[in-house]
């Protein structure tokens, strides 16, 4: 499927500086929140942004790779344990979500166990599991067009509920692995500075999995990749519904917080298939996974909140949304100088 | 008065710190949020952190040294001014405060002009506005000891009514230079270091600010001053009133949320006089006032937002509070490892 993700109109950012400035605060004095102000009303195309029924999804999945040895600290059914943790109201987003007023959706993108029906759990498994990426390509390019297709019709049902605003976080056991994979060809970055600990895998163990990485760049050589082909040859079917959460999302003028190194590949990918989506993301955060940074320095934007968090899940989207409605809020509350009858500089 | 604050009771620490391993996600994967928690437990003395009225008072007050050009980029009548705007609603404190679930108090710590009376508005003026520090020493012993009374009493007052959160913010114009002066002499750090464009000079402005004030250094020649002495000599009174708010919070067991570089250098004066009062603190954000960070650095304490914030209001502190929240949420409500059936790392 093809995404029309409109470039954003700029018209209106003299109007939208300007009531920034008139406000009773120093020029520049909220930082960060002064340009997620500015986005956000670029993004709706109004003086005013709103958020309306503000939705996360997590999108789980599972690895072929990750039934090897070395690719994470956890086995491989800890996927589905924490979907069920998820549905259970017990993992961290669960109480982040709810303290932050986000309503929190899970999707089964490709769990490899049978998962019990649920109000809050979407069904849109792809297959138990991605095939090993170091044996052939994780997906079938039907599978990634699947998964895409899949994410948008989601994206698609939020907005018709009048969501607005979508923030992306996932569970899958082996997906910092795939993600590295995907980072790795889509922007040139040397794999060793893009393979981390994950879960909390030890120096040796980041050595290791390096290597098997290693190899499955190797075997499959690819050259320039497509950010379709990066997801099929290794991706995740949550990483790809990631991504085509993103696009759908910003083809509908929706705001998308993204969360930490996975979520951002993701966008990673998205933004190769239509940089214009790059404009209406809202990157939370900034995690210890040592290669997010490098990520977001690549695509040239920076964390809201750098706490050394590396739990996924949507977490760190949570975490920081309460800024989000802090930047909606001073833009559409703050008094001016002139309404408030206070001096400027001298 | 003297403040009785007693060490943190590390008891519990290791019981606290295995309920924190033993919830649903990768050792120390929620990063800051995890010391956060940590703390919050030691300061209150229970595994279950509970947060109870919180309140966020904004101490405001005015300079002799103000008067003076140079010292602010905005007039001194600006300090009424946005006491005013505080209590109509306009300021960004207003917002912030109202999306983060935090009461707001405002103190006449000593604004130089006639405030109207107002429910929100406490008058605990000590005069209108501090001697010129250029001149004299900024309050007398008497004046500093009446600042620390009345933030006792209001901060007893609070705690009466069940508060066991206290966020510290400020309005005073020229108090980063103020603040400047009570850092040297407390530090040691070079003066040019810690002094900033405050609310927007340029480089210029900050030169000669930085004359100004290394004149006002010379000119009373402390030699390893007290936290009082220092007060005393360069502090507002709203800098006094946030150093006693800060010890007489610890003194009662309350959590005490610092916003950024005047509320960082009144608690500098505040552990000057008791070291105990430091476990009490949250450090909320790292300002963009670039001697925040050495304040920050020299108290071996990190912020938790760094976002570029340099508006004060207590800001920073009510835009963090959402985190302080998350991490009592998280440790009260995450599922285990066993609770959940989600088995540990291989």
């Amino acid at each position: 499927m093809n995404f029309t993700i409109a470039p954003l109109d700029e018209t209106l950012r003299p109007l939208i500086q300007a009531k920034i400035d008139a406000k009773t605060k120093p020029l520049g004095a909220l930082g960060q929140l002064e340009s997620l102000a500015l986005q956000m009303c670029l993004v709706q195309q109004r003086l005013d942004p709103q958020i309306n029924a503000p939705h996360l999804v997590v999108f789980a999945g599972d690895h072929g790779a990750a039934a090897q040895p070395g690719i994470s600290a956890y086995p491989q059914s800890v996927t589905a344990q924490m979907v069920a943790n998820f549905l259970q109201g017990g993992a961290a987003i669960n109480g982040f979500c709810d303290e932050a007023g986000l309503s929190l959706k899970v999707v089964d993108a490709g769990v490899k166990a049978p998962l019990p029906a649920h109000p809050n759990l979407i069904n849109f498994k792809i297959a138990e599991g991605t095939e090993d990426y170091c044996q052939q390509a994780a997906m079938s390019s039907a599978q990634r067009q699947l998964a895409f297709a899949r994410a948008d019709s989601l994206v698609a049902q939020l907005a018709e509920a009048g969501c607005n605003l979508i923030a992306l976080g996932e569970m899958g056991i082996g997906n910092t692995a795939s993600s590295a994979l995907i980072a790795q060809v889509l922007t040139g970055i040397a794999l060793e500075d893009l393979v981390g600990p994950g879960t909390g895998l030890d120096a040796q163990g980041v050595a290791n999995k390096t290597e098997q990485l290693r190899a499955a760049l190797q075997h499959h050589a690819l050259s320039s990749p497509s950010g379709e082909t990066a997801l099929q040859v290794f991706g995740g079917f949550e990483i790809a519904m990631l991504a085509g959460a993103c696009l759908g999302a910003a083809s509908r003028g929706m705001l998308v917080l993204v969360d930490g190194f996975i979520a951002t590949a993701a966008v990673l990918a998205a933004v190769k298939i239509n940089s214009n989506a790059l404009a209406y993301c809202v990157f939370c955060h900034t995690s210890s996974e040592p290669g997010h940074r490098l990520l977001l320095d690549h695509l040239q934007v920076k964390g809201l909140l750098d706490l050394g968090l590396r739990l996924g899940e949507g977490s760190g989207a949570a975490l920081a949304f309460p800024l989000v409605k802090a930047a909606a809020r001073f833009i559409n509350s703050m008094a001016s100088f002139e309404s408030a009858g206070v001096s400027r500089a001298i």
